[in-house]
């Protein structure tokens, strides 16, 4: 955990920008795997992790902001506790660490909410992501799951905290990049030719375990790269393959790491293989680039799109301008995912508050295929942390459908793309800070283009 | 998947012994870490499994015994989901697996249920062990978080099916069994001096991943072995110190492994840790050799902690005869958990149906602090699968809190017991299945005594 001023400052400023109510803070609990007590990793939720700490299942909290009070609720441990899943600080010393110190039983948390009810004061929540915090709502409030009504203002005051990184947290999420960096380099070095997939994801995720870093996704090592979020693991790695990485960790304090690196299955690249890697590092650079304080991310996209439809234009497998073509969405045919996305103490941050509100300031997404899956459209500011991840891929169940279709045939030379309905996908991803004046990328660099990769095998 | 005509078959099995009304199986679906789309790793329900097969998210299945009908309802991946998560089967070729030819859209059940419902058909479910099968009750069938009441015909069914263990499972089981001894030899050989305790489980976990196989239960791997489940892994190992882990893995299909090790820090246990060793693998030894059909298990659970009583009795720690003080408790100081367990699709065989049925044929559990902890004590069975894992442990916690209240002064030497509680605890642990004649170890040999430890280091 932070010093307790920091979480004290969060609060402060957090009551100060909703002004009234009474904010119900719901802590995440252990959720079984194949019965109760087979538990996944416990995750503390991100918001409670950001103005209380508290690492610990079975926590809620509240802050009445019309009674000036903030509470912790959460009950002690039993001796057939402290037998089974040894000693822990009690209620009050955790609290203590976060600045806070009214504690009380869990159970009183249902009775608190019920006089503020009869108050008449407004509880504000958040929108529930776990079925957990339905069945929470239900128990707190009477809200039948699927019933709930969010807090609009609680989401925009939490979100505009949580966009704006300060040192503490970037400090952590360059920690966060160190170690992801170093699952990638393992993962560059560790592949060969006949291997499973499962062998490069588990090299890669024994590093992030061995930092006692939790992995802050589910790891993708994919020899289908063209699939954006594969978690399969099975295939052989063959010669003329490329493994597509997508992984990353997070700190014990809970902020994530995520990059993604294409690697070569044998010592080189076929030159086939550059001619696409090369639009992809285009593009990357690109990007990267344009990144600094003012700049519509959403702009940066149209770049990143714009430079791998020309790359694309160059091979003859694409014709027309390219902006026309991006702006009518014909490359999300190669690129049908965003380019990037906050990160912080979630990899993709806040995505339980909802990306308009996140990435967007509350103006609605485009619902154009591809563009829709742009997670961040909004001016850049000083202290966003986000990745760069453009990618190119050929899809054969896009190919058949969209050309089954003729769509975008003016754009898409459907003759020549079928030459390359196998090629599979690459994508490189990033991390970066937006600094005063530009970007700066956090973490360790890993390898970005073919000359990199190769110089590591 | 097994071949068809294995579900088949056990379906025809449940169906039998249930007679009538409609059995609802409510599948698994992903869960979110810190927002819905980053989930933890997949894992459907292990009696969907058993019945079903289909390790997919999104699934429900109802086998209408009154209508003679098996129906799998979910629905097909869009355009998106292929894009994003790679193709699949279609829900008919899934189903098809698993002998089953009815398959509709998942917003079917619930009709199907209310027509159910009003034709008077019980319906029959299963104890939720997540929030999220709490709240698909009460999206099917209108069950409010809390109110839900399992059908007891239906767990008995289930586990009279489960606990018998059939040669294609046997077979599975061994093969978590091999991935799990080599996780422990692993663990033997990787644990030095000044390494972080989650080092040690990086390395063992990285066994498994390498594998393709998932963990069946969250590692301990600690120096701090008195705490029964621990999963702090930030300790460094120092010398003097003891590992103790417990660790294992489950194949794709979903059976699992679950054995211990307790490993010196250095090259040799010291003299005094022997002394406690010995006594664990003489009570783990004497465990064994009773194991056959007939024999009450919670017999065999009486002679291992009798022969932990009488080792520790020739060190001085306690006095009195052995039965008399099992009989009382007093041995729960040093052996506060059970023996073991049964184990196959989940590591806690059923431990989601009520212990009560699985490991006591619905006889009621002792109260005694100890022997509550001891999840099986009825008598064994050819078929049955089950882990053998008794353990020594001093807890400063629990001599304190006996020692206070001088609990069972006439047994326990608390003089004597100080000098010991610093000492931790050891534990080691097999997984056996039951045969016509007695028993047979299931998966490659681990070090289990000092010697075979020390001869890996």
């Amino acid at each position: 955990m932070f010093d307790k001023e920091i979480y004290r400052r969060r609060r402060e400023q957090l009551k100060k920008s909703i002004g009234s109510g009474l904010l119900l803070f719901l802590g995440n609990d252990d959720t079984g795997v194949n019965y109760a007590d087979n538990t996944y990793p416990f995750r503390q939720d991100s918001t409670f992790l950001y103005f209380f700490g508290q690492p610990y299942a079975g926590l809620d909290a509240v802050i009445d902001i019309d009674n000036d009070r903030e509470i912790i609720f959460g009950d002690e441990l039993s001796i057939d506790h402290i037998v089974w899943m040894g000693n822990q600080p009690t209620i009050r010393e955790k609290a203590e660490m976060a600045g806070i110190s009214d504690t009380r039983p869990h159970a009183a948390i249902k009775e608190y909410l019920a006089k503020a009810k009869n108050a008449g004061q407004r509880i504000h929540y958040l929108p529930p992501y776990r079925d957990a915090h339905r069945v929470k709502l239900y128990d707190m409030l009477g809200i039948l799951p699927g019933a709930d009504t969010p807090s609009v203002e609680f989401i925009k005051g939490v979100v505009d905290l949580r966009n704006h990184k300060q040192p503490e947290e970037i400090a952590e999420i360059e920690k966060a990049c160190d170690v992801t960096a170093d699952m990638h380099i393992e993962a560059t070095k560790a592949t060969r030719i006949g291997m499973r997939e499962c062998e490069v994801a588990a090299a890669l995720e024994e590093v992030a375990a061995r930092n006692g870093y939790p992995l802050s996704f589910p790891t993708i090592a994919t020899v289908n790269g063209q699939t954006l979020h594969n978690h399969i693991h099975t295939n052989i790695i063959k010669e003329g393959d490329m493994l597509l990485v997508d992984a990353g960790a997070e700190t014990p304090e809970g902020y994530a790491g995520d990059m993604s690196s294409t690697i070569c299955a044998g010592r080189k690249f076929t030159e086939r293989q550059k001619l696409i890697y090369d639009i992809q590092v285009a593009s990357h650079l690109a990007a990267v680039d344009m990144l600094r304080p003012g700049v519509p991310f959403e702009k940066v996209y149209d770049k990143a799109a714009e430079v791998i439809w020309d790359g694309l234009k160059g091979l003859g497998i694409v014709r027309g301008d390219a902006a026309e073509a991006v702006k009518a969405g014909a490359h999300a045919m190669f690129f049908p995912c965003g380019l990037g996305h906050m990160m912080g103490l979630d990899v993709h941050d806040m995505e339980n508050l909802g990306e308009v509100w996140v990435g967007y300031g509350g103006r609605p997404k485009s619902t154009q295929f591809g563009r829709k899956s742009l997670r961040l459209g909004r001016e850049l500011e000083e202290g966003f942390v986000l990745t760069i991840e453009p990618g190119v891929y050929f899809i054969p169940e896009l190919i058949d459908y969209w050309g089954g279709e003729k769509r975008f045939a003016d754009f898409i030379n459907y003759g020549e793309l079928d030459k390359w309905r196998d090629f599979s996908g690459i994508r490189n991803e990033e991390d970066y800070l937006i600094t005063a004046d530009g970007a700066r990328r956090l973490g360790k660099k890993i390898p970005l283009t073919t000359e990199e990769v190769e110089a590591m095998r």
